[in-house]
């Protein structure tokens, strides 16, 4: 029977590493929900976000460009209005985009009142929701995050008896000690405790139900939804069960080198100095993170687990593409950093696992693609699957369906490109740089990775060699580093100057139109020297202009008389 | 007495090379209006436009914002909806931006419709008026431009007498013989022959007399008045008594050397190839095209001597900049080249004077200024003008008012770059190039001039020592050759990494805040291990936002509890 694709779950965690699925290779943080998505689809091992910070890493999702072609580059700069998305992209196919959880999105309100565009109207509530429609919007971090002073999960919250203000603090992110007392599950000492509240009221199991609550009402228009959940983000604490599910034993270990510490890249060293950093490279706080981390992963394989029941009890999951991935990683200690703020694996590999159930898709099931895909992908082939046209003069990325169909195109990319603005971070007032030069550009080839900086020396590791990314060759005399930097360093040039901007002409239109013969049949008459000149020229004229405009084929007769016209009065 | 400026004349001419005034050294077209405002003003010896076309050139004017920028890379592109004009950065400062002429602007109708943008609306006509309010329109090449079916100018030209369905064309832009026959002012071989209407109807003094109408009635609110000329732009022909004001020995000697095509670039081959270029390159063209475009820009400067008598009657010129320039050159058979597809300085340098009546300008009246300037200068000139920040995120160019100022900054830029898009033209098809790879870009530090392709070699010309840029040296071996491409290259790569996109957060907005502390402050609490932890970094913060969140400062209270918080239930 033939299978097709009628809507897409796109499903995004934050802050999850991929390497901590089991399908990914995690000994005991075991995900069989996520490992059974994989059995069905396929395991991207080289897929990479296009920034390890929240906000340009999702803007680049959903709007498939670089946070060099979209701009929004740090987690409160606005993506601009005007830019399109995923939803703009795929209204126009029948597809109805909407939003369950977070997109890190702040509103252009700015850019709207210049362009009078009510933030209240469809349109407005679009632009500020990343172009999805928004069914439940949950960024975490209540209420601080400025979206939304009292959001809808507080007020669930509040109905099952969780009091207070910000209930989504004080109990869903909270623990509470043996004596009673309430210990905030902001501080990372408390990450191995459980949370107050009990597994079913956290914030993923929530989320998934409201997920699941919007499928159920979606009636027949194809959708594509954007299941967006806040974990394994920090705060790093979950509920019983998870919460005694893992001890420290049962982490991977911890990745970083004394010769790290050594004469280091002088940002590498400032981002070492970030209190997150400082903390995480502190003994014993690994030790009482990791397990809530873990905790936390385990979780949301459970939810989905319930999701995908829930999937194949509706008769949904033969016409549902299913994307499972993250915005970033998490250093979580490794290479004596917290957060994620430079280009090592652990921050900027995304755990990307795309299940297609189209029948094409079935020579590729359970497999493993080892080909370089990037974050920009997705938004291009989601509309590939609704069959639209491709957009390469809006969008970065490409269509993952061949590669889903087992069809390895001739020419696929050969260089991912992470990016990331420091300029709001304390490294760079640390460095005392000019916001505008705290960039820095990351590009691999799969074995070398490059990272250019404008200050400074660039970063170098060989990732075969040194699959740890423990030595920096960034200013190795060798020549093989030194002929790796030239290499990559010009690929990065090429990368950049591409055209990007150019998106109110598709590049379709520019090829299927012989421009300048068009513009002689429209009657803009360039170059000719007389009548004779352009009759001559009118020969191999298609005049599809003279159709539109009453004017252009009387002009043209007469422009091509000999003898020229006679004075009429 | 301390003057200042009120209002802002940017005049534009279309096509208009730089050696073609006199005050840039042309021997026998003598343009003592224009050399009398840089008599007062400041001549711009080395400036340079954005991209050699009309379209892409005008909205790096109207942007501040290179083509890479901006993106609206070739003449029927339209400026997608968003981007911010000079309009838009001056309304905030209270000056209304207003267009008499041309701006080769095509409207973004598929942005506007997904933004819910009436293009009638105040907003949707501002978008399509490149961010003016449109006094009056005027695009030349009526009515196929397809701007405007039947212009106010054809309706002025049926109102004197001069009837048809476009009188633009078959009377201000045609000439008749002596027996009658009426002649096409499309056809070269008419140049120089006289128009058919008299010298106050052609388009030029009727455009001038548009201007001046406009502010006769401005009122007392500040202007930034765009008056742009279609003209000395093609149809080559002029009404007498221009149309015998000279002849082909007044012209400048063209500019070319069989070298140039013998091994040509093959972009540059193909760009030869083109029916414009074949046509220039033939004997007996030059000859009568050279007095129609030298008598076009004649016209031009007495109808500037009328304006600036207007002003001066009208005691406005204490207080109005005068900006006078151009959108790009013309080859005029120059390398072998008709119209501007290319770099040469006769198509990428601009006629650039600058009047300031500012006492401050005093200094420098008069003289001229040999620093390496940009279209993209004047936006960000006129937001200095009126008193606005600099907004170095949403502007690629700078203020000139301190080089008018007489105070040369210190970090003044080291290279000019312009761009063209070929994807529209012939030679892309010629080529068989995909439309991506059809950008070349010019990057020149004054004196060598390197042109970046993508899939053919470089181009290199050294300005000092060839400065007709007969010799390409872009496969020179001569190491001091190769060293000025490294150089460039490496230079040009610099500016394609500029961020320009993060167009929604101001520089100035990352540099006042230390953001990390800010987030702690807003509640977010990362890296912390425990109270003490956040008790002791809470020493050095400043709550700002306590204040605007009430949540924020009982929350930081009761999280720096050393004792934590009891249970409340």
């Amino acid at each position: 029977m033939q299978k097709r694709v009628k809507n897409v779950l796109f499903i995004m965690c934050d802050q999850l590493r991929a390497d901590h699925l089991s399908c990914f290779g995690h000994p005991t943080l075991k995900t069989p929900n996520i490992d059974g998505l994989a059995a069905r689809g396929m395991i991207f091992d080289r897929a990479y976000v296009q920034s390890p910070v929240c906000g340009p890493s999702r803007m680049s999702y959903y709007t498939g460009r670089y946070v060099h072609s979209h701009g929004a580059s740090w987690n409160f700069v606005p993506l601009k209005a005007g830019e399109m998305t995923i939803g703009d992209h795929l209204r126009p196919l029948g597809v109805r985009s909407v939003l369950v959880g977070k997109t890190h999105m702040r509103a252009d309100l700015a850019g709207m009142s210049r362009l009078g565009i009510d933030p209240a109207s469809q349109v407005g509530m679009r632009i500020a929701e990343c172009g999805f429609d928004s069914y439940e919007r949950d960024d975490g971090i209540h209420p601080y995050s400025g979206h939304d002073p009292d959001p809808a999960y507080n007020a669930y919250l509040r109905e099952q008896g969780f009091d207070g203000d910000n209930p989504w603090e004080t109990w869903a992110n909270s623990t509470v000690e043996d004596d009673g007392t309430i210990r905030s599950g902001w501080f990372l000492k408390y990450s191995n405790r459980p949370a107050r509240v009990p597994d079913e009221h956290s914030e993923t199991p929530y989320i998934t139900r409201r997920a699941m609550d919007f499928i159920r009402d979606a009636g027949d228009q194809p959708w594509c939804l954007h299941l967006s959940y806040i974990k394994p983000h920090w705060p790093y604490i979950v509920p019983e069960p998870y919460a005694s599910m893992y001890g420290p034993e049962d982490a991977l270990p911890v990745v970083r080198s004394d010769a790290e510490r050594q004469d280091p890249h002088p940002v590498y060293a400032a981002m070492m100095d970030h209190r997150v950093s400082r903390t995480f490279s502190r003994d014993g706080v690994r030790d009482a993170v990791m397990p809530g981390y873990m905790g936390l992963i385990k979780q949301i394989d459970d939810q989905l687990g319930v999701l995908f029941a829930f999937l194949e009890a509706q008769g949904l999951m033969d016409s549902t593409m299913i994307v499972f991935t993250s915005d970033h990683g998490d250093y979580l200690g490794d290479h004596w950093m917290g957060e994620k703020d430079l280009f090592h694996e652990p921050v900027i590999r995304a755990p990307l696992i795309i299940y297609d159930p189209d029948d094409r898709a079935d020579a590729t099931r359970g497999t493993r693609c080892d080909a370089l895909v990037e974050a920009v992908d997705l938004a291009p082939t989601f509309i590939d699957v609704y069959g639209g046209e491709p957009v390469p003069h809006a969008v970065d990325g490409c269509s993952l369906r061949p590669l889903l169909f087992g069809l390895r195109p001739a020419a696929w990319r050969e260089h991912v490109v992470c990016e990331y603005d420091f300029a709001f971070q304390d490294s760079r007032i640390a460095l005392a740089a000019k916001p505008r030069d705290a960039w820095m550009r990351m590009i691999s080839d799969g074995r070398w990775k490059y990272v250019l900086f404008e200050r400074y020396r660039p970063m170098l590791f060989d990732l075969a060699a040194d699959p740890n990314e423990f030595t920096d060759l960034g200013a190795s005399p060798e020549p093989e580093h030194a002929a790796a930097r030239t290499r990559l360093h010009e690929a990065l040039f090429r990368w950049a100057r591409q055209p990007r901007q150019r998106v109110t002409i598709a590049d379709g239109t520019i090829e299927s139109t012989e421009i300048q013969p068009r513009i002689s049949e429209g009657g803009i008459l360039i170059g000719y020297w007389d009548e004779a000149d352009l009759a001559q020229a009118r020969q191999s004229f298609k005049p599809r202009f003279a159709s539109t405009n009453p004017l252009v084929k009387p002009t043209l007769d007469r422009l091509t008389h000999p003898q020229g016209v006679k004075h009429d009065d």
